[in-house]
C-alpha cells in the first residue's frame, strides 16, 4: 500500500502538516497567514464534533446565542486583567467605508467582553440565576508564532460556554459539570485527557482559576484542548453583573467559562493518525463505511447489486456509508480512503458474491475479515466498536507511557511527554525547571495533588505536584 | 387576551420593532448600530432555517465549505465593477495588536474575492465541474440607512452558494435549479414570492444578470430575501478560473451565485405575524406544540400525568413540544406563547382528564377544538397541518391582492404593494415612474414579460413589464 511521503513515526510535525491537506480537511494556500479554507471532508468532522458539543449543552440545560464579531474598545478594557492579556493580540477595525470610526471594535478574541456588559442587562433577580449559555463561532488573535493548522491559527472555529450563578459554590458546581461533560466528549473523541489547575501567571486573563485540557500528541508534546475557568466576580464587577437576592439585597454574580476549539481536530488527527493518513473515530466520522464494489471486466455480475443493497441497509441504520464506484483502481481507492481516514472499508467483489460474503478492512489494523452478507449490519456495528476500543487504548497506552512523576530534574530531562515533580510554590522554582526541561509548566493535578518531597530547586518542602511538558 | 402595545394593523414599523425583542428573537442593546444579538429562541429559529436550506443544498449535490472571514484589499480589487459597488459599504482591519498591518484586510461583505482566488487552484480539468459550493456564515456591510433588526443590519447571518461550470448553458441550468430550491424552502416557510430580473442599473456589482426574490410584507412593503446571480465568466477572467476542456484547450468557467440571509426571518416575522405576536410555521417553530396543564389548587388531578404523557407522545413523533409547567396564570402562559408564535397551544384541564379529551387552540384563528386524548397525534397533526394552509393562504391573498399590472403612472399611483408598468427599456423612464411613486424598480417578470403597450413615460413601444414597489 502506498503512504504518505512522510512517516509519522519519523517525523511528526511534517506529517501532520502534509496529512491536513492530503485528506482534504483544509486548503492552506489562503494569503493570510493563519487562515485557512475548510475543505467539505473538514468542515463535515468539524460539524459532526459541533453537533456532540451542541448535545451535551443542551442535555445540560444550556441555551445557545450569538453574540456580535465586533467589540467596541471600552467594552473591552473594563477589566483591566483581560485587556492586559489579550491587548496585544487583537485585529483592529478603525474604518468603515471611507470614514474613520470613532472609536476602534475589534474582532472577538473570546467573548467575555462582548457578552457581559448585556448579560448585566439579562440579569435582575435571583431567579434569572442560573444564567447558562453557549455559542459556537470563529475568534481571532493575531498569532505571531509559526502557525499550524488547527492548532495554530488565527481565525479560530471555537466553542464557549458562558455562566452566570448566585455564588462561589452553584459556579463550582457549574466547574463539576463542565468536568463530565469535557470527559463524556472526549471519550467520544477516544482521546484521553488531563485536567491541570494552570499556576498563577498562566491563568487566563481575569480568572481566578483556570483548568486546562490537555492531551498528548504522538510526538511527546501535549496539546491544550480546551479550558475552564473559575472567574469568581472578577468579571461581574466591572461590568456590573448583579443580581437581588432572595432577602432584597443585591449581590454580584459568580461566573465560569468552559471553551473548546477546532484543536480538538487537531488531537483526533495528531493522536490517532498513523503513516497511511488519518483513523476518524466512528462517532465524528463524516463517513464510517466505504464500500468498494472490486469489478474485473465480465465478472462483475451481482457485484454492484450487492453494493448498492448493502449501502441502503447501512443508511437506513443510520451508519454514514458511500460506495465509491468511481472509474479507478481498487488499490487508488483504497489510498485515499485510507489516507481519509474513514473507520471501516467494506470489499464486494464477485467471489464475494457467489459465497454471500462481503470482506471487511479495519482502518486502524488492515486485517481482511470475510462475514455472510446477512450478518452485515451486525458485523458493521461491532467492527465499528472494535475499532473505538483500539484506538482508545492505543491512545490511553501513549498517555500512560508517558506520563511520569519523578523527584529530580535531572530524572525529568531522561522522560518524555508529561512529567510531574514536587513544588514549593515558588515561581521562580517552577520557570527553573522550565528551563532545564526546554519545556512549558501544564499545572498541578486537580487530584492527588499532595506531595511532601523538597522541591527541586530549592529544596524547600513542596505544596503539590506540578506538571511539565513540550507543547504546542 | 392581552396583545403587543402596538397593533400590527396601525403600525407595521412600530409592531415590527417591538415584536422582535418582545418575542426574544433578538437583543437590539448592543452598541454598535445594526449589530444585534441572537438570543436563544431567534437562534433556534434561525438554525432551523438555516437547516432547511442545508438539506435542499446536500439534496442537490453542493459542498458546504467555510472561507475566512478576512479578504486582503488586493483580492478584492481584482474584479472592477465589484469594489465600485462594495468599496464604501466595508468595513477595514487595519491593526493587529500594536502592529499596523502591511496590507489592509476588509470583513466580507459576500465571498466573491475570498473564493475566486482559490477555485482558480481548485479548478484544472473539465473533471472538475461543475463546482458546486456552499456556505452560511456572517457578512459585514456598512449600512449608513436607518437599521431593523434583520431586515437591515450590519452583521448580516447569511447562506451563499457560489458554482463554477464549463459554460453559460449549464450555469443557466444551475440558475434553473436554484429557482426550483428557492421555490420549495419558501413553500416550507409559507412565503409566496416573485421572481423579477433587476435592471442594468441595479444588479450585482460584477454579475452579468440579477434575479431577485421579493416578498410582500403586510405593510405593503416589498423585502428582498435573496437572489440569484448569473455571472458569466466576468469574475472567471479576473480571478484566472480556468479549466482544460476535453479537446485540451483552455476556457474560463461560468459562474452562478445564490444568496439568502436572515431577511428570511424578517419575512416570517413581518407576512405571518398579527396584533398578538408571531405566527412561526411549523417546519421551522423552535416548539411547534405547547402544552398548558390547567391547574386549580386540589382539582388537578391527573392533569399533570396527562400532559406528561401527552408530551412524550409527541417527542417520540418527532413534534417539538414543551410543557409550560411555570407558576403562573394560564392566561399569563396564552399571552407569551402567542407572542412567541408557537403554532399549537394544548390545554389539559380536570374537565377534560375526566372526559379522556384534550383541548387545542391554534395559534392563526384561536378557536378551541377539543378531541379525544387518544387521537392526540394525529389530531395535533392536522391541525399545525391545517394551520400550514390557512397562513399560506393568507400571505398568497396578500400578495395576490398587491399585485397589479396597470398601463399609466396615474393608475399606479393609486395601487398599493406591486405595480407592474409597460417599460421601453430607458433607464431614465424607469427612474422617473420610481420619483412618481416614491417606490423602487424592482425587475422585469422573469416569465410573461411581454408587452408592448406604450412606455407611460416616453410613450415608445415597450419592451417588457417593469416592476415598482416601495421596499425595505
Amino acid at each position: 500500500m502506498p503512504e504518505t511521503k512522510v512517516k509519522k513515526s519519523e517525523d511528526f510535525n511534517e506529517w501532520y502538516n502534509e496529512i491536513v491537506e492530503l485528506a482534504d480537511l483544509c486548503d492552506k494556500r489562503y494569503p493570510i497567514k493563519g487562515m485557512n479554507i475548510w475543505r467539505p471532508y473538514g468542515w463535515k468532522l468539524m460539524n459532526n464534533v459541533d453537533r456532540l458539543i451542541r448535545d451535551e449543552m443542551i442535555k445540560t440545560n444550556h441555551e445557545e446565542v450569538c453574540f456580535p464579531l465586533l467589540i467596541p474598545e471600552s467594552f473591552f478594557k473594563k477589566e483591566e486583567e483581560h485587556i492586559e492579556g489579550f491587548g496585544k493580540e487583537v485585529f483592529w477595525v478603525t474604518h468603515a467605508g471611507i470614514n474613520q470610526l470613532e472609536e476602534r471594535w475589534l474582532l472577538r478574541p473570546t467573548s467575555e467582553t462582548a457578552m457581559y456588559p448585556i448579560f448585566s442587562l439579562w440579569i435582575r433577580s435571583h431567579t434569572d440565576l442560573p444564567l447558562k449559555t453557549f455559542q459556537i463561532v470563529n475568534t481571532f488573535r493575531y498569532e505571531t508564532k509559526q502557525t499550524r493548522a488547527f492548532i495554530r491559527v488565527r481565525e479560530i472555529h471555537f466553542f464557549e460556554a458562558h455562566t452566570c450563578h448566585v455564588d462561589f459554590e452553584d459556579a463550582e458546581r457549574q466547574i463539576k459539570e463542565d468536568k463530565e461533560i469535557a470527559h463524556r466528549l472526549l471519550q467520544k473523541l477516544c482521546l484521553p485527557y488531563v485536567f491541570s489547575k494552570r499556576p498563577e501567571w498562566d491563568k487566563f486573563a481575569g480568572a481566578y482559576y483556570t483548568i486546562s485540557i490537555d492531551v498528548l500528541m504522538s510526538s511527546g508534546r501535549t496539546l491544550q484542548i480546551g479550558s475552564i475557568h473559575q472567574y469568581r466576580d472578577n468579571f461581574a464587577k466591572p461590568y456590573e453583573i448583579s443580581y437581588e437576592t432572595e432577602k432584597g439585597a443585591h449581590a454580584f454574580c459568580h461566573q465560569t467559562t468552559y471553551g473548546m476549539s477546532e484543536r480538538l481536530l487537531g488531537a483526533l488527527v495528531g493522536v490517532h493518525g498513523d503513516n497511511k493518513g488519518l483513523i476518524i473515530p466512528p462517532e465524528v466520522a463524516p463517513l464510517q463505511v466505504v464500500i468498494i464494489p472490486i469489478i474485473f471486466k465480465g465478472k462483475e455480475k451481482g457485484v454492484l447489486e450487492a453494493s448498492e443493497t448493502l449501502h441502503k441497509k447501512l443508511l437506513h441504520e443510520g451508519i454514514r456509508s458511500h460506495i465509491d464506484d468511481r472509474e479507478t483502481t481498487p488499490g487508488n481507492k483504497y489510498y485515499d480512503w485510507e489516507l481519509k481516514g474513514v473507520p471501516l472499508r467494506v470489499e464486494i467483489g464477485p467471489k464475494d458474491v457467489e459465497k454471500n460474503e462481503l470482506t471487511m478492512v479495519r482502518r486502524d489494523i488492515s486485517k481482511k475479515k470475510s462475514v455472510p452478507l446477512k450478518d452485515a449490519e451486525k458485523a458493521i456495528q461491532a467492527e465499528l466498536q472494535a475499532l473505538v476500543q483500539t484506538i482508545y487504548a492505543n491512545a490511553e497506552k501513549l498517555l500512560n507511557e508517558n506520563m511520569h512523576s519523578v523527584l529530580t530534574a535531572e530524572e525529568a530531562k531522561e522522560k518524555t511527554g508529561i512529567v510531574a515533580l514536587p513544588w514549593c510554590g515558588n515561581k521562580d522554582c517552577a520557570l527553573e525547571i522550565e528551563n532545564v526541561l526546554e519545556g512549558n509548566t501544564l499545572g498541578e493535578p486537580i487530584e492527588n495533588a499532595v506531595c511532601t518531597d523538597p522541591c527541586p530547586v530549592c529544596g524547600a518542602r513542596a505544596k503539590t505536584w506540578m506538571r511539565f511538558a513540550k507543547s504546542y
